[in-house]
């Protein structure tokens, strides 16, 4: 099967334009067909707070209000995702920006309310991915930029989990493409000691993942991260690499999910 | 050939929810291939105004500063796009949301300073806009909607006169189809009595239009919006229409500029 690379950046990189500008000259040079999906970065946040709204955060979480929801609309399908793709279209990659609105390409079903009301946040799984459109954006060189806003087909936007988008469309389009699956993040890889970023696990499977979240090696926020990873694998993507995006053309840097 | 309806909507509808609405069960209701194409709307001002930009007017033109960029994109090409492409979704029309920048469908060139520094304004012709691209989307029976955003190839993004794209766009289809362009506004049409919506020209070609703005009767913006139109029919546009946005289906409505 062809190869497709498809690369996941978050909030570090989109609020600095160098480190974006290095970020897609990287990126450009990967071979290949390739997808880009980017979360939000700090501007959605300081825009609410300048226009006067006041996100509510619950359990470390946002909800996503009417009003919250104009602004991420705003800041990731409109400045964040035409931004990357006019600067990639500028290194000669044909871009197309997209959210799951546009052509149909991922209807989300809202979240629903059980002790919290997130709002209007979607949740997908891979069946909710147009995969043959994106198939058929891909056979024609076209490469699709994913901002994480997407719709439930009845008239109403949402806000969806970044990294989410990134797992459900590899997943998708795995039966189609060889799909490796980057999750680009501000360090080296999954670390034996946070504090010591030469600790980087190379290798992540089921069997030593269960031996460490017992030993507390993994913990907290990386263990829904490498669950989603698993359950990638587990549904065909061929591999889930962890990575600084500095180290995004080496082969040797990071951490490397797999069955 | 075969029909396509190009519907340019303006400020008036897209700042009120329910004129928007009403406007596109309108515009669905009109048979065949169909693209929109939106401007902006008060909200982009508002919007500035609330986080402190102060937009430079210059002959009534407002300066597009690289802040102000900001705020167009977020609006034009985020909001206003996506909400449009949801509620078209919603109506079962399969809307794909674009600026010039996606798939590089439409490269414009900075407006060149004679007198005035415009900012980051884009300028576009016909030969600037990838028709075969388009011509595939709607031969997959996609509804592009269009954002008046732009972008040099470069890197660059840039804000664009809505009319123009629209003209553009129509001028570079008629190759394919037989292009019907027609401008939804706040009147009834082109008025011979600007106070008298009863007063609707029925029907301008270059000979009538001499005459009108001789006699002063059209007069103002309306000028080069007419020799906007008159120049798209004199490229290949079958019709020009200029009407009511609730007049949309009515083929008796409207001012009609033709050869």
């Amino acid at each position: 099967m062809e190869k497709l690379t498809l690369v996941k950046i978050g909030g570090n990189i989109i609020d600095n334009e160098i480190a974006l500008n290095d970020f897609l000259n990287l990126f450009h040079q990967i071979p290949g067909k390739k997808i880009l999906v980017h979360g939000g970065g700090k501007i959605a946040t300081e825009l609410s707070k300048k226009i006067g709204l006041n996100p509510e955060m619950v359990q470390g979480r946002r909800i996503t209000d009417a009003e919250m929801l104009k602004v991420v609309t705003m800041v990731y399908a409109g400045l964040t995702n035409k931004t990357i793709v006019a600067k990639l279209q500028g290194l000669k990659e044909n871009a197309i920006g997209l959210t799951g609105a546009d052509g149909n390409v991922i209807v989300a079903q809202k979240r629903p309310v059980v002790e919290i009301d997130y709002g209007f946040v979607g949740d997908i799984t891979e069946e909710n991915v147009n995969a043959d459109f994106l198939k058929d954006l891909l056979d024609k060189n076209f490469l699709p930029v994913f901002s994480a806003i997407t719709h439930d087909g009845q008239g109403q936007l949402f806000n969806t989990n970044a990294d989410t988008v990134a797992s459900t469309i590899a997943i998708a389009l795995a039966e189609f493409y060889d799909v490796r699956l980057i999750f680009s993040f501000e360090r080296k890889g999954v670390l034996k000691d946070i504090n010591d970023e030469n600790s980087v696990i190379r290798s992540i499977n089921e069997l030593n993942f269960n031996t460490f979240v017992k030993e507390n090696i993994i913990a907290d926020g990386m263990i829904p991260k490498i669950t989603n990873a698993l359950q990638a694998v587990n549904k065909g993507v061929s591999q889930v690499i962890i990575k600084n995006a500095n180290d995004l053309l080496d082969e040797f840097a990071g951490t490397i999910v797999s069955k």
